[in-house]
């Protein structure tokens, strides 16, 4: 079951790096929704390999083909099947890899876990599972653009290391999209950009942080105690490949304020409930309170470098490896679409349960 | 549903603030497991209001009653009901909260949802709602103990606001709890009380960050994809009330690292594969690799200060409102036993799961 | 997770026979749902022991405590924990069948799930665990009378072993309450309670057919494939204690027609779409169309009868047992109610279901 | 999420009768197990329509692709997705039932429910749904036989309408499939075919009983309350299409027995307790007691025949139909495998969550 995510609008996913193809399966969206596959295409696009210099040259198209649940471009009510086919695996390239735990990857926890592993491509832990959590994704979205008129989800690289983005009065996924690390701050996008390609070229990696803002959510949503708002998207997060760390409004810098200087106030602004602060992110008690959603999410350098590592092989000796072929030397940019679509997914869960209570 | 937690180990707690008790029902627990209700109070008494003069004076034993699933001091493999019962309400120190949201509290938020709250003590947003869990907890905690021998989890006051606790190389439970504000530094614990009476004195509270070392756990325990270790700690932590942050291992500060620089090397130690540094923080790929499980959580500011603060009425009219009675100046000493209880949780789920991979 | 019943309006009942009490927590009520203790202690007294010479005289009250979830008699959307202490324990009376298994119970087969069972009463497997679920029932019926105007659940015994009811045209509670063992033909009430008394003085036990019919229900409710409606109730009806069967509509004698008999043609009645026969018993595809939902359920004679059999110790010999005591000769007056809650339970899930899809 | 089944060892079905295809992703099955496509490809092979002269012409090969889960013809632990194309549509066929309601089919409550269908071939609701179950049946069949040496699952038809068949003393899967109906006795098979076909020229249908048997399990599968191994089993029979009855071990039939008749005296068998008699089909109190696990499903005559009916347009006028076409004039020998594959999905779960105990 650790491949499902959600209770009422609910993917899951299936599919290994180097086997024949990835997909998704999202049961429990509403009838009448407007989708097409290009809907789903545009999305992909972004977490595609390939789309820049700076991510990996890996060679998917990762064309999506809807299988079920939609007929003359509207859902109906039923399972949405979805298929990616893979077409670049080069089994040849992990040779080495098949021997040798590669550090700080899961090819020595799947083996402690299961017994057996996809050695290719990572199999189920490579970055590939993710497609179907952005075709899901972007069906959340629509369902949530159907209901809520005024609903924008954006994210974007805050920092890359030690450069951190300015982030304007007024964002816009023009602005995210106009350069390919899908920052906010294109004066900034060309020093992320020069250190990104300066680590690919030692064979290094780099991370960063994500930050994400979403807008038109009314208060009401969420739910108190476990599946609290901010509980759910944590767990969203923290399910992506890379990531070590989450926070919401305030966060760890939170914790240097007193009560009275983080406390966010209310106020009535023409007729509705608003507050002056918003350290708390948008959530109360788990529960949206109509302000901004803005959350960050911590990305680890990605752990395959081209450098000899010191590791064991899968009969207990002492080894070294090092990797060859293609990678991704910082996974920030195509890691931008997962996480808005993580975000959907949350939200269109939760949107469906608060209109299950009447 | 959103008031049970767990897949197989399933908890699922009851109760207002100032309602007859509250309670859990705790589903899935293996059977023949030893346990009586003195080791559900040893957690609760950590847990409970009143214990020292850095938290609230709230007037309650918590005494906790086993009604179900445990005969003669051993689990029967049926839910145990556990309850405790409410004593000391005080409905009139509530009244000017029934028409003013107390600001970053829930009450908006939950009227925004619901239509209608508990008002008195918060109702169901209160943290007399943790009882349960850490009844819970105590409970998975004796399975883990049962099942993992070396199993231990510890967790301590990392930071109170700008004081940060020195973390020795041998932790234990004694220090921890050899202070009241329950940090692993003896000596930084003066510091951090004196801090927080200030608070107290004042009508303000404080926030900080509070670190958990889970050892024992054997590698192989999580899973991939939705359902990752640290994606289900993480849910975990952010359920607790007053939760800003989440980071695993490293965590935001990894990414100030190179992928090189950040990989955990993997090693042979006596027939153990075992790695020199701990940047995953024991977990790889949402799977367990045998090193100690490690990660930190940030608390805000508690939201309860004593002072004048502008907010609105439920009617949509700004107003002021100013607290009085009781509060918890620090969450941070009473949410130690918290973390606790939801690691071993989120552990006991997923050592279940583990075996029924046969 | 056995104990749980539900995925939005869920229940999770908790309680051995003769430990402290059982109870039920109910959690995804929708919030302002008027309720009190009343509500519920109307059911439990047509479930409760002793309320007739022909069911077991076990003396219980079984008054309900509602412990949260309700305030001034209105639901407040949190979990609804309830609780009913168990009063009349007679562990004496159960001293021989801890050492034999009692045949056609579960005395047996606890053992060999779990290797340790609350020997007294039957522990977990005694009917007192419906009492939860009457109680949830109650909350269920009235989740859906709010919602749904003409909403009825009437169900009665229909056949006591070779005694048929005859069912009138105009089925209604009032006749059903009329006499002692729930039927719908009071007439052949008599002759049902002599046969019950005349197997209670031999120390023997019967059974019988309950049906069940459901008004009110709009077209729509369900859903298609796994957990279609008539699965859903079979689900529920087959996990109450002494149950065999479960059909629906025509149900096992509806084998006996061709296709063309057995279809129930649509028409036009006043603008909404009715079918001239019930066959499918108002249920199709999974979905309920707005006919009568009618389904049947076969309760086997009780286990308990008080005559000396032949069985097997749990250190594996062969013995007899003569169990001695109280006995409910026939299952099917306190059945009645249990359904009906089961009922309200699975539809009320469905409720919720429905409007989640917006 | 009602597109879904099992708690642990969990099936996701999707697809559309006349869309691109249909398919399952089967998650939560252990690593290690042999699995090749030949494993599907049996048991689809005797679901496929076209099988016989009884069946539905309808063309299609139903071959399964294995697109991720396993490798090397080992499973890997993962979520195994399955996908098999659809290759007859015939979308002409279906204009008429555009407008007009079949009876007794789904057609009226999907658009009730959804207010949208995919009307060609029955959409959702198409028996073509169950290649999804039969696929994922199959793997759970080769865990149960990778875990309980003896398990052994045989289904057959024992009624068509009025027609019985004789159960062998010593059933095998060789008898039941060397005729095309699949009944346990040969010399009834005939005159059941007869029938069916007699059916068919008439452009009408038939219904009937089967009955299922399965061997090797121990006891202690199943679960006390809800998840009853019998209800568990019920919900599983009754989200087949067509299905209105379920009983186990004595069933309705038990209901004519008293007490002392019917309970299953145990006795000590070298060692091993077992009962005289199995009026209780194997388990109790929802717990498998070791001996055959027995009960029966009734099917209704197929809705689709080939004759004028009455009904009702979608605009709510009356009107009348006469279905064209391909049609299985008895559902029962497709029905077979199904059921099959809806018990080792049953009992698959159970396993796991037998083996999560400890």
């Amino acid at each position: 079951m650790s491949s499902s995510f959600g209770t009422l609008f609910r993917i899951s996913t299936w599919g290994e790096s180097h086997g024949p193809g990835v997909g998704v399966v999202v049961d429990g969206c509403p009838p009448r929704i407007p989708l097409t596959e290009a809907d789903l295409q545009h999305e992909l696009d972004r977490r595609r390999p390939g789309q820049s210099k700076i991510v990996t040259p890996r060679k998917e198209d990762d064309k999506a083909e809807i299988l079920s649940g939609v007929l003359d471009g509207q859902t109906l009510g039923t399972p949405i099947g979805i298929l990616v086919r893979n077409t670049d695996q080069r089994p040849s390239a992990y040779t080495e890899m098949q021997q040798a735990y590669r550090p700080s990857h899961a090819d020595y926890t799947y083996d402690a876990k299961y017994g057996i592993r996809a050695v290719s491509g990572g199999g189920r832990s490579s970055a590939r599972e993710t497609i179907g959590r952005v075709a899901g994704g972007a069906i959340a979205r629509k369902v949530l653009q159907h209901s809520l008129p005024g609903y924008e989800c954006l994210a974007y690289v805050k920092t890359v290391r030690d450069l951190t983005a300015a982030v304007p009065a007024r964002l816009s996924a023009e602005v995210i999209e106009s350069n390919i690390v899908r920052t906010c701050d294109p004066a900034a996008a060309e020093q992320m950009i020069a250190l990104i390609e300066a680590m690919r070229s030692e064979g290094n990696s780099i991370g960063g942080v994500i930050e994400c803002v979403v807008r038109g959510v009314p208060a009401g949503l969420g739910a108190p105690v476990f599946d609290k708002l901010e509980a759910d998207l944590a767990k969203a997060m923290m399910s992506l490949p890379a990531t070590k760390g989450f926070e919401i409004g305030s966060g760890f810098a939170g914790t240097q304020m007193t009560g009275l200087e983080h406390n966010d106030e209310f106020y009535m602004d023409e007729g509705r409930v608003r507050t002056r602060t918003n350290r708390s992110g948008g959530i109360q008690g788990g529960i949206s309170n109509g302000e901004d959603i803005v959350f960050r999410v911590a990305f680890k350098p990605t752990a395959t470098v081209l450098r000899e590592q010191k590791t064991v092989t899968n009969t207990g000796e002492d080894t070294t490896l090092s990797a060859r072929g293609r990678h991704d030397p910082c996974v920030l940019p195509r890691a931008v679409p997962m996480i808005e679509a993580m975000t959907h997914l949350v939200l269109a869960d939760h949107l469906l349960r608060q209109r299950a209570l009447g």
